[in-house]
């Protein structure tokens, strides 16, 4: 892609993962198109298809969760860092999540990269003595995705709510 | 209701709430009606509509979850037992909730004597030291209810997800 094209379609994907949010799944494209700042036969063109955007936001928000976390935390402030970003994750892939394909190769390898950062971050608590021995990457990844799925009304509800679940995996 | 009518009924609930589990919303009335051992007609003389069996299942587990706790329970016994019957009743209704009309007299009511068990349990554990200070009964029952729709395929892996977030209250 050339370098406009390129950043069009940076700016439709960012616009996407807004109105999708505020929407939902069956948003206007043409909203999504003045949202970004571009033509509707340029969104069109890119994704020609509903699905083709969403594969495109879920790409957007894996690339997110997998990227370095800041070097100067120690192994609980990573742990703990992750995991509030992987609760932005699911909440931010709700909108469209069921109407996705979900044994694509797309959802297969982000849930592989999602676990290859999870066990070595449990593991570390598990031998740092910051997460109780029983807990597994699994269990914390089943708990936060509920979490993320839940709907908040109240301001700060949704962190308070991660505050406990991080605080329980303490011994 | 003659007593063999209102037996039937029981057993029809208590079929639809186990059939339902396993099959979904769409499972079959056939299928509910054998296993309640009565004929389908007795079952569509009594639940004509798909919906009036899922309020009738409803119903049912708002009922076990209002029920009263087992007298020799500390306040915090009471909390911790209290809020672990929520995941069930979450877990139960998941087959069916998404079918259910939601501003219904029937949820609203469900809705206001969940809160008002919830409300009083969380006071007793800021009063008792036993649960943190900015935690509210809300923050609670949004984080079970994120907690007990999320899927938990390995054993055991819901109740000590349950066990991490009940830990996690503690100030």
């Amino acid at each position: 892609l050339r370098a406009d094209a390129r950043r069009n379609t940076e700016r439709i994907v960012e616009a996407a993962t807004a109105v999708f949010g505020e929407d939902g799944a069956g948003a206007s494209f043409e909203e999504i198109a003045r949202r970004a700042g571009v033509g509707s036969a340029t969104l069109y063109r890119r994704f020609p298809t509903r699905s083709a955007l969403f594969e495109a936001v879920y790409e957007e928000q894996v690339q997110q969760l997998v990227a370095s976390l800041p070097e100067n935390l120690t192994p609980q402030g990573a742990l703990e860092e992750w995991f509030r970003r992987f609760v932005r994750f699911i909440t931010g892939k709700r909108a469209f999540a069921e109407e996705m394909a979900h044994d694509t190769e797309l959802v297969r390898e982000a849930r592989a990269r999602i676990y290859a950062i999870a066990d070595p971050l449990v593991h570390a608590g598990h031998e740092g003595g910051f997460v109780q021995p029983d807990i597994t990457a699994d269990d914390v990844l089943r708990m936060f995705s509920g979490v993320g799925l839940a709907d908040y009304p109240r301001a700060g509800q949704r962190d308070r709510v991660i505050e406990i679940c991080l605080r329980g995996l303490r011994p």
